[in-house]
């Protein structure tokens, strides 16, 4: 993980610290919109780097689930605006457009030229990336320790991830203080999807002892803070702790991967862009994981007693259960959404089509049948 | 850490792989010589660089503690013969010998006009360093996995670490079955070393988390496996443990920080050089980690758990006795290499004047006098 990581309380000053290097003269900052600038984070950031000279140029139009169209609109922008790097200012979906547009910036045609996977054509980038500053201000995606961008291509239901050595940030902020104002709901779909990334890559067939390491300190801390965090916005230990094990799980998506849980959840929200990633990933886990399990049972044992149960899969599902609970998103079903029931063979086959690739990394083999199993139990 | 690290049994072989890119075209192998000959890892090295068209020239003289001497003469011998890039092959000697060597292969002048500490100058370093590739045949000094190169200045007795940005390893390879053939005697030195690494770094005051997280299991690592690949040379799986072991503790080295146990080490063998550095520590650590304990008795317990006993600093030097004593190395003693009792005061002195800055990581107060009582008490 070659970024250099700023942790802590009070770590977005760094922008301003004339001893640390800034990547650029120009920055086009990729954002979201409107939390950034009524909590003032935008106006921090701008001014910071006035402090270094260095001017910047916003572009504040990033979705949720952020689309292909804004990063060419993105990309344009700050090539007219001569920007020479790219900062990704909020969640996830603000940090992997400014990846995506950073791919772009430097980089001729279409960016689903250079995507692998669905209909993207997998082409070589021709040349470099510009470098890519993360300021995250969620605790969810763990993009900021990651080469990951997630982009979806509306037209055909396409949500798929993409990186490669240049996608890594240059730089990377985690700063808890800019979590604060994270309400509940959005805390517990973040922290849970920091959550499976550390799972997945803990179950994958990719897993090393390296990324074993990260995972199961990412999984340890998110179980004991992630409650915390929910329930007390303001407690800035457990923003701090939560935040530190999203960092840690975005390590274990570069040093392992996620799994088909993944894959299933972008064709969910391909389709409902409306749907949280996290929530998403919330309403599946409980079918997911049991189907998953039986593949390597000690494993899950090992997440049982990080939940602070009885070392084996039933205790890990309670362990699981219980921390949906102590988040109050222990009810969230597909049919919330206004997924149609009809459609769940629909969902399996997209998840095959756009991140197939997902399912080799897989221990447990889990065909079209088990998927559409799986999306049944949660759509309920 | 940067470096792209190739870890585990066999990963000698990613030099001739070509899909791994090589960070130049013609290498200096820097080596201590003969085991590396004998075993005929150079050999092996040599002819996997020809499958990819990469030439190499040797120098082979790198002493167990290297001189600046010789990383002048092999800066020297790199530029006539027109090497783009250094390799180490061998122990933390040849790697360190390699990064020092990579400075000078580029710059003008004396490698200790950019050495900072004793009586280098600390100058900037004018020219870009050579890439630095790292092949360790030992497991101890970390040093594949962190920027810190320590070279003797013999006439002045100073043996001084330095290191940037720059001086991280582009490729480094952690390959445990080059590691199969180290005697006893100095599997137990080296992994020591990679133990105190571990240890000073949980105990130094700029400990982070993320350091913390590398050094608890680092240690233990070496508290399970380090008796049995002592014991057992040959075990794969013990000298695969011992390795990962000693890279965490080379990326603790990066994150966090020695203390002045190094310091105090490294006076000693500026003056012996046939003291291992490893065997060095060995001799100070009950007297060193007696006195320095009580400043984060906590801390001190959480490493005693690792060693088995219970958590308290008296549960700590326990299993610290009762590693040194399953790997044999428990009745080492400074009055074995000749250090005379009447220059204990001497050491103190060099630890301050040559590595005085690691004091500055310390939580305990050690003054000359706290040194002193340290030294004498490692002597009988």
């Amino acid at each position: 993980m070659p970024a250099g990581l700023h942790f802590g309380p009070g770590s977005l000053n760094v922008l301003g610290n004339q001893n640390v290097k800034l990547p650029g003269s120009k920055a086009l900052i990729v954002t979201g919109g409107s939390s950034v600038k009524r909590h003032g984070y935008l106006d921090r950031v701008q001014q910071l780097l006035r402090t270094r000279g260095v001017e910047s140029v916003v572009f504040d139009k990033v979705q949720p689930n952020p689309i292909v169209e804004h990063v060419m609109e993105a990309a344009e922008m700050a090539r007219e605006s001569g920007c020479d790097f790219v900062i990704g200012l909020g969640g996830g979906s603000s940090m992997d457009s400014a990846k995506s547009i950073a791919v772009m910036l430097n980089n001729p045609g279409h960016y689903w030229d250079y995507v692998s996977g669905g209909s993207g054509k997998g082409l070589p980038i021709p040349h470099p990336v510009a470098p890519i500053v993360c300021i995250t201000t969620t605790a969810g995606t763990g993009t900021e320790a990651d080469p990951w961008t997630v982009i979806t291509k509306s037209d055909t239901n396409e949500k798929i991830g993409f990186g490669c050595d240049q996608t890594f940030p240059k730089m990377s902020i985690v700063d808890p203080e800019l979590m604060l104002t994270v309400p509940p709901h959005l805390t517990a779909y973040q922290g849970f999807d920091a959550l499976f990334h550390a799972m997945e890559g803990y179950v994958a067939n990719c897993a090393t002892p390296m990324s074993d390491l990260f995972a199961l300190k990412s999984i340890e801390l998110i179980a004991k803070w992630l409650p915390v965090a929910v329930n007390d916005g303001s407690n800035v230990e457990a923003r701090s702790a939560v935040a530190f094990a999203n960092t840690l799980s975005g390590i274990v998506e570069t040093g392992s991967c996620c799994t088909s849980e993944h894959s299933l959840e972008h064709a969910l929200s391909a389709y409902h862009p409306e749907m949280p990633h996290g929530a998403g990933l919330i309403m599946l886990c409980e079918a997911y994981h049991a189907a998953y399990a039986p593949s390597c049972p000690e494993r899950y044992a090992d997440m049982a007693r990080l939940f602070g149960e009885e070392g084996s899969i039933e205790g890990f599902l309670t362990g699981l259960r219980k921390l949906r609970e102590a988040c109050h998103v222990a009810d969230l079903k597909l049919s919330d959404y206004g997924v149609d029931a009809a459609d769940l063979a629909k969902y399996a086959r997209n998840a095959r089509h756009t991140m197939g690739g997902l399912f080799g990394f897989d221990r447990a083999t889990l065909d079209e049948d088990a998927c559409i199993e799986i999306l049944r139990k949660s759509y309920y």
